[in-house]
C-alpha cells in the first residue's frame, strides 16, 4: 500500500538519503515527508570530524552535504532540534519534543523510517562527564570538541588522551597530533585496531609509536581526575586519566571506544533487536514483522555475507546505501541491500589500514576453519619512485579455499587495494581463482604481481598443502 | 609423461618465470633446462623502459629482476645473444645461432616453451630504418634509445615525434617531455588511446595538450625525412616526420604503434596461430594439439572472458602468470590460466588512464547490445584535501545488466579503481549487483559513494529504464 505520510526519525545519512530518494520518486502531492533531527545539522559526514578536528578540513560547513534549508526547499518538512521521545507502533504515531521550547506533540504516519544512528560508548567511570571529555559521533559533538580546544590556554600544556584505539581512536590521535598535542592512546586489548588481527594491529602500533604517539595497550582506564573548571570554578574539568598503575595528565580526553546502536526508542516500542542491540530488518530494510517501518544506518544490524549472520557495523557508506534502498521502496520502487562483507579503511598520518571479511577470531566464531598467508610487497614496481611497503594478510577456508578475509597495513596506495578482496568475497571466490585476476599493472601503480595476488598465491599454496 | 629436457625460447618474463617455477619443482637431476635469449638481458621489466628514458628510474639494472648469471646459479643453462632460427617439431629439436660467433647447432628437447614475445609495428615507409628512430620493446631497444639521446648536441634543438598514441606512445611522450624535448604525438585515429572509447580518449587528448604535448590526430605518417649522419656522413639520420600536409622536424622518433606477436618461428613450424598471429594454447598454456610445447607471454593470444574469444594483449603481468602456469605444468603440477578481462592502466604525467572489459566497438563486434553511463566523481571525499576529479564510463549489457566494461580517466587515485570492475567482470556481476558492493570508505580514500558505485548506479538505472 502506498505510503502517503512518511515520518523520518534522524536527519543524517540514512534518514535524509531515504527522504531525498523518496521525494525524487514522489512529489509533495503524493507523499508528505516529515523528518525529525535532535541536533542542528543534517546530511553531514561524521567521518570527517577527525579531519576537521585536525585542521585538515574546514568545518562544519564543508562536512555538510545538504543543510536543513536545502532539504526544506525540496519539499521535506525538516524539524531540527526536535527529539522523538516515543514511538506508538499500533497507533502509527511518534511523539516529538521541540528541544528549544520543550513542547511535545504527536505526529501520525503511515510509513516510518528509523535512522536514529549510534552513540559512543561511555564507560561508567568517575569523571566521565567532566568538561574536556568528548565523543565525536555527531557534528554537534565535533563542534563541542573544536570549541573546547580553542578555549585551552595556548601557553599551557597540550596533552590529550584518546581512550580506545579503534578507527575513531587512531584518527583522533592523528588529529590531535597535528594540532600539536602530546597524544597518548590507551587501549584495553593487546594491540591497537581490534578490527585487525593482533599481528596486523602490532604493525599499526609500531607505526604510531614512530609518529610520536604513545600507545598504551592491555590497559583499562579506571577513572578520570578532575580539577577546577576556572580560576575559582568547581572541580569539573578533566586533568588526568587513570589507567593501570599510571596517571596520564590531560587537558583533553576523546572517547574512541566505538559506538552502539541508538535504539532506545525502538526497544521501548518492542521492535526486534539483534545481539548488539541494532534493529533487525529484511533486505528491503523493513523492520522485521513491520511492513510500514523501515530502518537504516548506524541503528541497524546488517547481514554479513561472509559469516552468514547479522552484525553491527556503523559506517556512513552503508547508511547512504540503506537510505537509497528505503527511499526507493517508500517511493513505490523496489530495492534491496544484500549485506556487507565488512570492509573498512582508515589512516593514521601516512599509515593506511584496511580490512574486509573476517578476522581469525570472527572466522573461528563462525565455525570456519582456515589457513592464513601474510606477505610483504610494495605499492608500485619496486624500482619506481614512491614504491612503499605494505603487508597483506589473507584468510582462506580450509579445503574449499574460499576467501574469508584480507587485512592490509601499509603506506600510500595500500588501503584501497582491499576493494579487490571485497568484490572477491561478494562473489565467493576461492583464493586460487584470485591468483588469476586481471588487475591493472603498470610500474607507477603496481608490481607485476599485485600485492593482493601475491597473497592469494601464498594462500592458495597453503590451502593446497593443507590436510 | 615427465619432461626431462626442457628448452625455452625467450628469456624475459614468460620464459624465465616458467624456468624458475619448473626448477623450484624439479632439481637439475630430474630436469635439464636450457634457455635461449637473443638479447643481452633476462627477466626484465620492458614496461619500465619509458621511465628509464624519462630519467624517472635508473636503468638498465633496476629494471632487471634476475640476471643471466643469477639464473645460471639456479641451475638453468642460459644462453644470451643466441637466437633460435628453426623449430623442428617432429624431430623435437631447435636450431640456435650464437649471434657473436655465428655458429649454429641443434638442441634436442622433450619439452619446449615458446616465449618469443612481440615486435613493435614498423610501418613500411621511407626512412623508417634511419638512425634516430627507436622501438621500445626490449631492454636492448631501451639502451639504444638512451644512448642515442645522450649523443644529441646538448645545445641543439630537442624535438621528438612519437608515432602512435597508445600506451607506449603516451608514456614515451611523457618521458621525452621530462627530458626537455618538444614532443609531438601523431595518431591515425580521431583520438589518442585507441584502447579507450573516443569520448574517453578525448579527455586524454585534452590533458596531454594541457601538459604542452602536441597531439595530432586523424593523421597518418607517410615518410621520414633523413639528413647527414654527421658533418660529412651519409644521409642516414632522421630529421623530420611527414604526416598529412605537415612536416614535423625531429631529432628523435619513437614508434608507439603497438606490437604484434613474434611468432615467425612458430609459423614456419606450422603451429596454430590466431587472427592476430599469436599462438593458440589451451588453458594449461599448451600449444593446441601439441602436448609437449607450451607458449606464453606476448607471443600468444589469450582468452577474453568477457567477449568469449581469443585476443592478443601484450602485457608483462599476463606473461608472468603464463610463466608460472607453464612452469607448474612442466614441473609435474597442474595450473591453468583462465583468461583475461582486458585490464590496463597507464599514466601521462599526473593523468591516470584505466580500462577493463570491452569498449563500445568491441562489445558491438562481439554481438552484444549495451547501455553506457558516464559519471564525474572524485578520488576522495569532496571536502578532503587532494580530492581530484575522475570520469568513469561503464558499459552494461542491455536487459541482463551484466557488466561489460569500465574506463576511467582522472588524476591521482583513479587508475587502480578499475580493479574493482576487473573482479566484477571475472565474477560476471550485473551493474545492479555492483551498486551494493562493500568498497572501502573513509574521507581520505573515497567519497561516501565510490566513483565506481556512482557509475554502477547510473548504469543500473539505464538498464532498468531500457527497452
Amino acid at each position: 500500500m502506498a505510503v502517503r505520510r512518511l515520518v523520518i526519525v534522524g536527519g543524517d545519512a540514512a534518514g535524509m538519503s531515504a527522504a531525498s530518494q523518496a521525494r525524487r520518486l514522489k512529489g509533495p502531492d503524493e507523499l508528505e515527508i516529515t523528518a525529525f533531527e535532535r541536533g542542528h545539522f543534517t546530511s553531514y559526514s561524521a567521518c570527517g570530524i577527525p579531519y576537521w578536528a585536525g585542521g585538515v578540513v574546514d568545518g562544519p560547513d564543508a562536512l555538510i552535504a545538504r543543510t536543513p534549508e536545502e532539504h526544506r526547499r525540496r519539499g521535506i518538512d525538516l524539524r531540527t532540534r526536535t527529539e522523538v521521545t516515543e514511538l506508538d507502533v499500533a497507533g502509527q504515531r511518534v511523539r516529538a519534543r521541540d528541544l528549544e521550547s520543550g513542547t511535545e506533540r504527536w505526529h501520525g504516519f503511515d510509513g516510518l523510517v528509523l535512522a536514529t544512528g549510534a552513540r559512543p560508548v561511555r564507560p561508567p567511570i568517575e569523571g566521565i562527564d567532566a568538561r574536556g571529555v568528548y565523543g565525536v559521533q555527531t557534528l554537534d559533538d565535533g563542534r563541542a570538541l573544536i570549541d573546547g580546544l580553542a578555549k585551552l590556554d595556548p601557553a599551557g600544556p597540550h596533552r590529550a588522551v584518546v581512550i580506545g584505539a579503534g578507527y575513531i581512536g587512531v584518527e583522533m590521535a592523528e588529529a590531535l597530533s597535528l594540532r600539536g598535542f602530546e597524544v597518548t592512546v590507551i587501549e584495553r586489548a593487546a594491540q591497537p585496531m581490534a578490527t585487525l588481527d593482533p599481528d596486523m594491529g602490532a604493525l599499526v602500533r609500531e607505526a604510531m609509536c614512530g609518529m610520536g604517539i604513545e600507545v598504551v595497550t592491555g590497559t583499562e582506564v579506571t577513572s578520570l581526575v578532575t580539577g577546577p573548571d576556572g580560576p575559582d570554578g568547581p572541580e569539573s574539568a578533566v586533568t588526568a586519566v587513570v589507567a593501570g598503575e599510571r596517571e596520564f595528565p590531560a587537558e583533553v580526553v576523546v572517547l574512541g571506544l566505538g559506538v552502539r546502536p541508538e535504539t532506545s526508542l525502538a526497544r521501548a516500542a518492542g521492535l526486534p533487536l539483534g545481539d548488539s542491540g541494532g534493529l533487525l530488518t529484511d533486505p528491503a530494510m523493513r523492520v522485521r514483522g513491520h511492513g510500514n517501518i523501515w530502518a537504516g544506518g548506524d541503528c541497524v544490524e546488517v547481514w554479513d555475507l561472509v559469516a552468514g549472520r547479522t552484525r553491527h557495523i556503523a559506517l556512513g557508506t552503508h547508511a547512504n546505501k540503506h537510505g537509497q534502498v528505503i527511499g526507493s521502496n517508500v517511493g513505490g520502487g523496489y530495492a534491496t541491500f544484500p549485506g556487507v562483507v565488512g570492509t573498512a579503511v582508515s589512516k593514521v598520518c601516512d599509515l593506511e589500514i584496511a580490512r574486509t571479511g573476517l578476522l581469525e577470531a570472527q572466522a573461528t566464531a563462525a565455525g570456519l576453519q582456515f589457513v592464513t598467508a601474510t606477505v610483504e610487497s610494495t605499492s608500485r614496481a619496486g624500482y619506481y619512485p614512491g614504491a612503499r611497503p605494505m603487508t597483506v594478510k589473507m584468510l582462506a577456508e580450509r579445503r574449499t579455499g574460499r576467501l574469508l578475509g584480507v587485512q592490509i597495513v601499509g603506506r600510500e596506495g595500500a588501503a584501497k587495494r582491499v576493494d579487490v578482496a571485497a568484490v572477491a568475497l561478494t562473489a565467493r571466490m576461492t583464493v586460487d581463482q584470485m591468483t588469476a585476476l586481471d588487475l591493472g599493472y603498470a610500474p607507477p601503480f603496481s608490481p607485476v604481481w599485485d600485492p593482493v595476488l601475491v597473497a592469494a598465491r601464498k594462500a592458495a599454496a597453503a590451502v593446497a598443502g593443507g590436510a
